[in-house]
């Protein structure tokens, strides 16, 4: 008898109406004999809520309580859920995160799973229960009680798909699938039926909201395919696996580029003329680091008489704090200026087939300067390329990309 | 060093700018040296909600269930209070009923508290930590998360008093303490500055909404002197004790009546020409207590010729549904008529001093008598003689035992 784990997120969960319709959605799971585990994340934007009365009571709460606050949205999800198996007639228990053996280390509010000790969990799918465990939370080995962060309730079903050894991972959500590109800016995108774990963690980290890359990289890591679908309406999502194509078009003749990705939430900062001396960067990046500043893409020009120019992009949001972090540091090096453009965006291909195969950048530049489309930076890893352009643009490329590399259903 | 317990009620904790106000009344305590246990309710109605909501999803939510989604709700307000008072500078740490070591049976929903186990709170009071544990909730043998129902969060208080041997467990609540009669009804109406055990029992079991019977009966089952006062206002409450008097007025001259209580909420049943053989009161309560209906008062009559009416009280609500159980039993035996009457109140006098003074009923019903108040229904117990009127005269009722009683200041 096959096991399944099953994640549903917030918005499936958002009042007593959905809560009952993701326990039918369960019931047929259950109805074909496979023993299900469901991971739960808080109803609708109660962690949201929760964090906003924590903040209004301290501009700096404790981790720890916070951490307890929060973990109590996931617990009414799961026990509500439970509730409504047991109404249908199931056979159903809820079980906190530390219930269900999610062990952790102690870095509240952002904990990682150490380990899962799933005893609890099997003793209760022996029983006959569907057990329903709370998300996004787990317990360290001093009993204290953590919350892992963003994509904590998917990555808590990985995790738990992965120490049961789970036949499948499903992973609901509001939308029914990974797309070869936002359909709101492509109307001709598609839902892929499949894709690579190396393809979906670019796609994932480029900007498509389905699943969070720590989920699709601890998939990868086991092993366990994770199928993405939604929860509203029927219908098989995207498998998100490790093989090759599954799809009917076979490996070999499988389109090499996946999907499209764009992030219109790109700012772009220029030290010009920095002294090309080891340190400088570091000192740059780590201030930037203290000020709780994420830097994504970084540049750096190849140096001139030991004059170099460095690049890199924050968010939008970010910009107007960093650059007070930057300036200081710009001085003492003695760099010539500093510029920030916050009007950019980003547009990226995605394909595992492009690292063996020439020509793809070529096409990407191509297709953007026949539109005149200026590209203002340029960053690769072995399955993406990205394109930094002005943000006015990026609806324009994402489709004259899509209709260029001719993306085909996956 | 004193330790004293407080415990804030679901009104104190309302919002963040309640929850606030409640830190800097614990850190007043906290200043004059004092070890400090809080024990809070959830955040007002947070539970109705809770339980509105397993409600909707299901019309019998598993028990169980049920105690773990209803103990968040004083997780999340302690976790709040905590993160409050670490705002303020002082060192505090929010624990579940389960961390405070709350042992009860496995009763859900209604749990009754087995043993304390304090450690946990004892170790964390030696660190320095003002320690907050969520009320209601408790952990049964087998780990299953319980809560105490009605009261639980005065119970969860006064049990930590004791098993702390706390100097005094301080109540806090939207009132300022226990009134010599309902101030709405009875302007003249005082608050009394201290008042016995069985005395607030009586008060509280007849309609005084301060301070759960349950939480009184542990107090003076452990002698912890309790004090009632408002969370809202400076001001010393009631307390409830064991002693004798401690008001200015000495023991002696106490006045024997201590508070007049009222209830607008009765409804009486009769049923005419019972045949008085044994059995047939017991089996209308256990039928009515298999329909949930919980009976106060009841009262039979002298048996003429095997022939007896028995009379009992029900709230009004429950009349409707108490009648259809009644008829089958009354027609079974074949009582003469079966009556009820859902326009009715009831009026008390209390006080310990009256048990061993004659006089006071008699005084009572002659109060009520000159007014032409009719006397349906006479109860008593050894502190308390309670009066079922028409409902429409108790307000009346109550100010003229008020005066008549002149009871002064306690």
């Amino acid at each position: 008898m096959a096991l399944i784990v099953q994640k549903y997120g917030g918005s499936s969960v958002a009042d007593a109406e959905r809560i009952k319709g993701v326990a039918r959605r369960i019931a047929q799971a259950k109805a074909h004999g496979d023993r299900v585990v469901v991971v739960v994340s808080a109803m609708g934007d109660t962690t949201d809520r929760l964090v906003k009365l924590a903040y209004q009571i301290s501009p700096q709460p404790s981790s720890r309580e916070l951490d307890i606050l929060l973990s109590t949205g996931e617990i009414v999800s799961s026990t509500l859920l439970a509730v409504a198996l047991r109404d249908m007639g199931y056979a159903a228990i809820s079980l906190s995160g530390a219930q269900a053996g999610i062990q952790t280390n102690a870095a509240h509010r952002r904990a990682r799973i150490m380990k899962v000790e799933s005893r609890r969990v099997v003793e209760e799918l022996e029983r006959g229960n569907i057990v329903i465990v709370a998300g996004f939370q787990g317990i360290t080995g001093e009993m204290d009680i953590t919350t892992l962060g963003r994509g904590g309730s998917d990555t808590t079903a990985v995790a738990l798909a992965a120490s049961l050894g789970a036949e499948v991972c499903q992973i609901y959500t509001d939308v029914d699938g990974v797309y070869t590109a936002d359909p709101r800016l492509v109307p001709e995108a598609h839902r892929l039926a499949e894709i690579s774990y190396d393809e979906m963690l670019e796609l994932a980290s480029y900007g498509a909201k389905v699943i969070h890359p720590r989920a699709v990289e601890l998939g990868e890591l086991y092993n366990i395919p994770l199928r993405v679908a939604s929860s509203f309406a029927q219908g098989s999502g995207t498998l998100i696996h490790g093989g090759g194509s599954m799809g009917a078009s076979g490996m070999e003749v499988r389109n090499k580029v996946r999907g499209i990705t764009h992030n219109l939430n790109v700012a772009k900062i220029t030290i010009v003329g920095v002294p090309d001396q080891p340190g400088i960067a570091a000192t740059i990046f780590q201030s930037l680091a203290q000020a709780g500043i994420s830097v994504d893409t970084i540049v750096q020009n190849a140096s001139i008489n030991n004059i170099t120019d460095l690049t890199f992009t924050v968010a939008k949001g970010d910009l107007e704090e960093a650059m007070p972090v930057i300036e200081p540091i710009a001085r003492s090096v003695k760099a010539r200026q500093w510029v920030s453009d916050s009007r950019l965006g980003e547009v990226s291909i995605v394909g595992t087939g492009m690292q063996n195969t020439p020509g793809y950048a070529a096409k990407m530049f191509e297709v953007l300067s026949r539109r005149g489309i200026n590209i203002q930076l340029i960053t690769t890893s072995e399955i993406r390329i990205t394109c930094i352009i002005d943000d006015a643009r990026v609806k324009e490329a994402v489709r004259a990309l899509h209709q260029a590399f001719e993306i085909e259903m996956g």
